[in-house]
C-alpha cells in the first residue's frame, strides 16, 4: 500500500475521530424506554447540547419538550426542543436566565415522568447559577482565586457544587419525583460523569466541609455570606446513597477515547500503524510538545518504541500559561512547541485540534504542520522560537496558511493531536 | 516467571543503566594504537573524567601522562594522570588553574605524539577559560544574560565557544601538529560531539559573526572589549574543513541511549517488557511528570499503547524553574510530579534518577515512587501537592526514606527514568 498523503491523511483521522463522537452517531444507541404514561422532558448544557437535543428528536417516538443551553455558534435546527446559546468560558445573563428556566422547567413532574439530561464539556459555565444570596460575581471571584491557589480540578469543583443552585445533583433534586437519565459527552480525563460540567444531575460525594477544607487550605478568604452558606450546610449536596436518586441513570455516551480508536482505525485502514499514547494528556502545552517530539525523534532514530511509519495519537487538555500577547489557544501553542523541538525533522508531520472545532477563543480548530513549516515561516521573516515565546501559535500558522478551520463540531472531548512519522 | 519485587526491579534497572556506561566498561574498546615514535598526552573534563582516565590507564600499553579535571567528589584514584577537582556547575578558580594547565602541557608537541582527549558532561564549566582580555565574570554575566533570553542551547554555546580560550576547538589546535583522538560519554540529546562540553577538540560550523548575530536577536548587550572580540574576528574557532583536525578522530563511547538499552535487556531478563520513550526528554519536569503519568495510565486502563506488565524507560534532561524554596533536583521534581499526578495508582512504581549520582546539588541521584507514597506521606503530615508547588521533591522523597543514595557514578548520561506498571 502507498504512503497516503500527509495532510490529508491527518485532516481525515481528526474528521473521523470527531465524527466517531458526534451525538448523532453516539446518543441514539443509549435513549431509554418512553414513559408508559407520562411525560418526557430534555434538558441539557455543553457545547454538544443542541446536537444532542437534535439527536433525541430525530430518534423519539413520541411527544417531547424541553430546553438545552449551548454555547454561541454551537446551536442546532430543533424542531421541539427550545435552544438558547449563552457565553463560555464567562458565564453571561443569557445562561443565567437559561438555568433558572431550566429549574423553573422540571418543577412539578411526577414519578410518571422521565427526564431527559443531556450534558457535555462547556455545561459548567453554561448552567452557572449561584445559590439564593450569592452572587454570581462573587462566585466568578472564588473561582478565579481557585484557578490562581493551584488547587486540583477535583477539589475547585467541590468548591463550586456548594455554592451552586443546580451543581453537584441539585438539578436531579429539582426533578424528582421524576426519573432522570442523563447522557454524557465526557471532556475530562478519566470520564467520571459527576466531573463533566460538574454534575448537576449526580450526587456528590464531597460536603460543605470539604468545600471549606478547600478554602482553608488554599488561603482563599471568602464573604460573611459565604461562609455561613457552607458552615450552616446551607450549600449541602445530595449524596449517593439519597434514596430521590435511585432510579435514575447516567451513561457517558462519548468520550476522548472512543474518538482516538476510531482515529486509530481509520489510520490502520490507510496502512499506518497507529498507537495511541493517551487519552487524558494534561500539562502545559509547550512541554507536553517537547515530550511528544522527544517520543517522535525517538522513533524516527531508532524504531523505539514504534517503527515507522506509524501515527501516534493522543489526547487530553493541556494548559497555556500565557506570557506574550499573541493569539492561539492550547492546541496552536503544542503545535508550535512542537514544531521548534522538532525543528523542521524530515519526514513527520502532525495536526492539533480541539474536537469542539474552537481553539481556544479562535476561529479555528487547530492547525497541521510539516517539515517545511519552519523554513516557509523564515521565508516570511517569522521565527516559530519568537512566536512561541509570544503565545503567538495562531499567528504562526495562520501566516503559513496551515490552520485547521471547522466550525464548532457540536460535540466535545477535548484535544486531539495526532504525530505522523513516515 | 513471577513479577520481581518492584522497588529492587527498579534500583536493579538503574544499576545495570549506570554500569552500562560507566567509562571501565566502554572506554577499553575504544582505545587507539599506540603511537611508534611518540608521546602519549591524556587532558579531559567533565564528571567523568577521572574514571575514563582510570580505564585509559588500566588499559594502556606503554607510558602515558596527563591531566583531567573533574568535578569535586568524582575523582577517582590515578596513578599516571593526574586529577584535579573543580566546581560545577558554576567554576572556579580551580577549573581555571586546570584549564591554563591543560593548555600548557600540550604545547610543543610533535606529529608523532597523541593526544587522548576524555569529554564528558560537565566539561564545559570545568574547563571554564576566558579568551585573552576577557574576563571569567564577564563571561558569566553573558551567560546568566543568555539563560534568561531563551535562546537555544545551540545558540548559547555558539556565543560561548567564541569567548573562550579553550572551547570551539582551540584545545585541539593547542596540540597541533599532535594527533587528537576525543573519546566521549554524551549527556546530550542527539548525541552531537561538538556540543558535549562545548567541544573543546571539535571543529566549530559556527563563526564570529553568528555569535555576535545571536546577541542581537536577544538583545544582549556586551561590553566593548568583547564586541570587539567578536567584531574583529580575534575570537574566531576553527572550522570543519581545517586541515589540522585531518588526522584527529573523535568516537562517542556512551550515550543516554546505551544505558537505556541495557536497561531494557535486564528488565526483560526478569521478565517484564520493556519500552523506551525516548532518549533524551526535555521539558520543565513537572509537565514531563504529568505526560509520563497519562501514558502509565494509558496503559493500566486501555493495555495502551503496551500491555501490563510492562516497565517505560526515558532518559534526557529536564528543567526546573524554581518556584518555591524547596530542595531537589530535576529527578525529585519529576518524580513528586509523576507521584501527584498519578494520585496513588495501584500497581504503579517508579524510580527517577541522574545518571551521574547526584540529582542537582544534593546528595542523592534520585528517588523511588510507590503507590502507597502519598498515603504514607499524608500520614506525616506531608501534601505532595504543596511539596511540589515547593519545588520541594527532596523534602518529600527524604520524609519517606525514598531517597536513592548512590554517590557520584563518575559517568554522566543524564536523567534515567523508569515507571513499572504491574
Amino acid at each position: 500500500m502507498s504512503l497516503p498523503e500527509p495532510r490529508q491523511f491527518l485532516l481525515d483521522l481528526y474528521a473521523s475521530a470527531v465524527n466517531a463522537v458526534s451525538a448523532d452517531k453516539c446518543l441514539p444507541a443509549f435513549l431509554p424506554e418512553r414513559p408508559a404514561n407520562g411525560r418526557t422532558l430534555v434538558i441539557g448544557a455543553g457545547k454538544g447540547a443542541a446536537a444532542m437535543a437534535k439527536a433525541v428528536e430525530q430518534h423519539w417516538q413520541g411527544p417531547i419538550e424541553g430546553l438545552v443551553v449551548t454555547r454561541y455558534g454551537h446551536g442546532a435546527d430543533c424542531q421541539k426542543i427550545e435552544v438558547i446559546e449563552a457565553a463560555h468560558p464567562v458565564p453571561d445573563e443569557a445562561g443565567r436566565h437559561a438555568a433558572a428556566r431550566i429549574l423553573n422547567m422540571v418543577q412539578g413532574l411526577s414519578e410518571n415522568d422521565l427526564v431527559l439530561c443531556l450534558i457535555s464539556g462547556g455545561g459548567s459555565s453554561l448552567l452557572a447559577l449561584p445559590a439564593d444570596g450569592i452572587s454570581l460575581e462573587q462566585k466568578q471571584a472564588i473561582n478565579k482565586a481557585l484557578l490562581r491557589s493551584g488547587a486540583a480540578i477535583s477539589e475547585m469543583n467541590c468548591v463550586r457544587k456548594h455554592l451552586s443552585a443546580i451543581k453537584g445533583g441539585r438539578l436531579a433534586l429539582a426533578c424528582a419525583p421524576a426519573r432522570v437519565v442523563t447522557l454524557l459527552i465526557s471532556d475530562v480525563p478519566g470520564d467520571d460523569p459527576d466531573i463533566i460540567a460538574s454534575g448537576p444531575t449526580l450526587p456528590d460525594a464531597t460536603s460543605c466541609f470539604d468545600a471549606l477544607a478547600v478554602l482553608k487550605k488554599y488561603h482563599i478568604e471568602v464573604p460573611d455570606n459565604i461562609r455561613h452558606h457552607l458552615e450552616s450546610g446551607a450549600g449541602e449536596t445530595p449524596k449517593p446513597d439519597d434514596p430521590r436518586f435511585a432510579r435514575n441513570t447516567q451513561h457517558v455516551i462519548a468520550t476522548a477515547q472512543d474518538a482516538l480508536e476510531v482515529a486509530a482505525a481509520t489510520a490502520d485502514a490507510a496502512g499506518i500503524n497507529a498507537y495511541i499514547l493517551s487519552d487524558g494528556i494534561e500539562g502545559e502545552a509547550r512541554d507536553v510538545g517537547i515530550v511528544h517530539a522527544a517520543i517522535a525523534r525517538q522513533v524516527a532514530k531508532h524504531g523505539q518504541p514504534f517503527k515507522a511509519p506509524c501515527v501516534l495519537l493522543s489526547g487530553g487538555e493541556t494548559t497555556v500559561t500565557v506570557r506574550g500577547n499573541g493569539r492561539g489557544g492550547r492546541n496552536a501553542e503544542f503545535l508550535l512547541s512542537l514544531a521548534v523541538a522538532l525543528d523542521g525533522h524530515a519526514n513527520m508531520y502532525a495536526l492539533a485540534c480541539d474536537t469542539d472545532g474552537i481553539d481556544g477563543s479562535e476561529d479555528n480548530a487547530g492547525a497541521v504542520l510539516a517539515p517545511d513549516s519552519l523554513a516557509r515561516a523564515a521565508g516570511l521573516g517569522l521565527s516559530a522560537k519568537a512566536m512561541l515565546e509570544n503565545n503567538d501559535g495562531y499567528g504562526f500558522f495562520s501566516a503559513l496558511d496551515d490552520l485547521v478551520v471547522s466550525g464548532p463540531t457540536r460535540t466535545n472531548v477535548n484535544d486531539f493531536r495526532a504525530i505522523l512519522i513516515l
